[in-house]
């Protein structure tokens, strides 16, 4: 559990779309972070105060996370400089990046001098266990695609905020780095080892009150060759009352993969659907959450109204409309 | 690559069945063992020449192989002073023990003086790529089961072994640490991080003549919520032209799993073949190999005609009957 409230580091930031891990804590938990940290030449800003490491520390900022994708891969002198000095005043940092922080020497000898963590949520900090497949208590929703990155994070985060606004218990479960950084908590489950995917999110999502919902940030797509077997972990590990699907109708070829047709709403539907009925037979799709970024307001509306019609479930597209007629879907199950 | 041909270690097997995989090795690649070693108080035997180490030096061999099961999963001390001596002799270490030999210090350092290799073949050894997707050449077969355990490996293992009779060419891939250490070589599937577990499959099973088939080691079930991620990265990093179905039907359970009942083979059937269509549009399933093992001669042979009648595909147990006809389906598609 990374220590909260948050300093949002967006160091040298090239573009706003370079800030996306920033944006999104700021735009779904702006409680966990305080402000802004820039460097010179930083083209991001997520709309928060510009604060210097000293002025976070008194605004009581326990973690400075990298909001931001780096350049190249590295851990720049510069950017390096300003995480040292920040474990020498008391933060702990976070970072989803592909380079650990843990393998930064100067970083991490600083940081075991001052007694401050270095979170890489790129690698599970937990031994996991084998999934045992046992009924929990409580309930399930989990948000399964056509393919990758149609915006299953983006549907679970608005869903819990959905759910919250009705007066409804609910926890957003964060399954891939992004989602980790924003709540402070997850499993990064494309690091975990295979035997132990589907325990992983059993893990994660552990018995609850009867009335209380996991919102479970999907990942892949039981049609992406590439990933399909984490997305199927997902499905077994979390037992899920409830799927939603998630969909981008534009989509030429699979990503990633070019000679790879996106599936139907319907063909995900039903083999998620059998599948999901091995771990849990009361399974039921919910509804359909579209990303239709890529159509004009009156394509979109058509799309939906079309998906709706076929499916006879609710479509939205959270982004645009929001996912109120999702959690509404969910409260009559 | 783990150098042939091997010595098998019996060390002080408590009984036959601790000795699987130095059984495996014997009944399937007998040509690998130039003999077994066996300790004092050894219960097991697979009907090779007991040898010393320095006999099965002189006889060609290259590496030890643990072929036995150990208690209480120690490395005991009376192993240990065996193996060390064996590396200073000049043999590599082959395991597939949970207990890695690299873990075993004084072991490592005689390893490392020598200039010998240890097999840990639990741990992958190569950082595999994450899939691509891409067409391969040549034909490709996995067994996918109903459950663990149903006798996966021994299909593959039967059937590579009746392909080569009937001259075809085939090679058998290995997913596991006891079909690793059978042929030398092989993904240990269970221990490879999440993203890469297709990829591992792709790369364990590259470009090949059009004529030459793959015979892919199956593991778990996509019905087995604890494993199922394993099975479904194996169906879309194999591609498969051709699926067998393996079944154990006395079962009351899944393995492991007290609240899940075995699927029936048409369930099975029906949703790896959809899920192997997404990665090879051709894949056909030409075979059931059902474990009999419980089952008297007359009932599993009254099970394998009604399987075969309702299933209208070749049923057999490999064990009992041999696998020529999963050979033929093979080679009829």
């Amino acid at each position: 559990m990374i220590k909260t409230p948050y300093l949002l580091f967006l160091g040298d930031a090239p573009d706003q779309l370079a800030a996306k891990v920033a944006q999104g804590i700021k735009d779904w938990r702006p409680d966990n972070a305080v402000g802004q940290f820039r460097m010179e030449g930083c083209k991001a800003d997520v709309g928060l105060t510009d604060m210097t490491l000293a002025e976070a520390w008194d605004a009581g900022a326990k973690t400075l996370v990298i909001g931001v994708a780096n350049r190249g891969g590295m851990i720049s002198a510069a950017w390096k400089s300003v995480l040292i000095e920040a474990v020498e005043m008391g933060f702990d940092v976070a970072s989803g990046l592909h380079n650990l922080l843990r393998d930064e020497a100067d970083l991490a000898a600083a940081a075991a001098a001052n007694g401050r963590t270095l979170h890489d949520v790129r690698i599970p900090s937990v031994k996991y266990p084998i999934a045992n497949g046992v009924k929990r208590s409580g309930k399930r929703v989990l948000a399964v695609g056509t393919d990758c990155s149609v915006g299953k994070m983006y549907t679970a985060l608005a869903l819990d905020a959905a759910m919250k606004e009705r007066g409804l218990k609910s926890s957003f479960r964060a399954t891939g780095q992004t989602g980790i950084l924003i709540t402070g908590e997850g499993v990064p489950l494309d690091a975990v080892i295979a035997d132990f995917m589907a325990g992983s999110i059993e893990y994660l999502t552990p018995d609850n009150d009867d009335d209380h919902w996991d919102i479970i940030e999907g990942q892949g797509s039981l049609f992406h060759v590439s990933y399909s077997g984490v997305t199927l972990a997902l499905i077994h590990g979390g037992q899920p009352d409830a799927l939603i699907l998630c969909h981008e109708p534009t989509r030429s070829h699979m990503r990633g993969l070019p000679d790879y047709t996106p599936p139907s709403l319907e063909a995900v539907r039903d083999v998620a659907l059998t599948l999901a009925r091995v771990a849990n037979p009361a399974c039921e799709v919910v509804g359909v959450s579209v990303n239709t970024q890529h159509m004009s307001d009156a394509d979109a509306r058509a799309y939906l109204a079309k998906v709706e019609e076929e499916m006879g479930l609710p479509a939205v597209d959270p982004f645009r409309h929001g996912a109120e007629r999702l959690a509404e879907a969910l409260e009559a199950l």
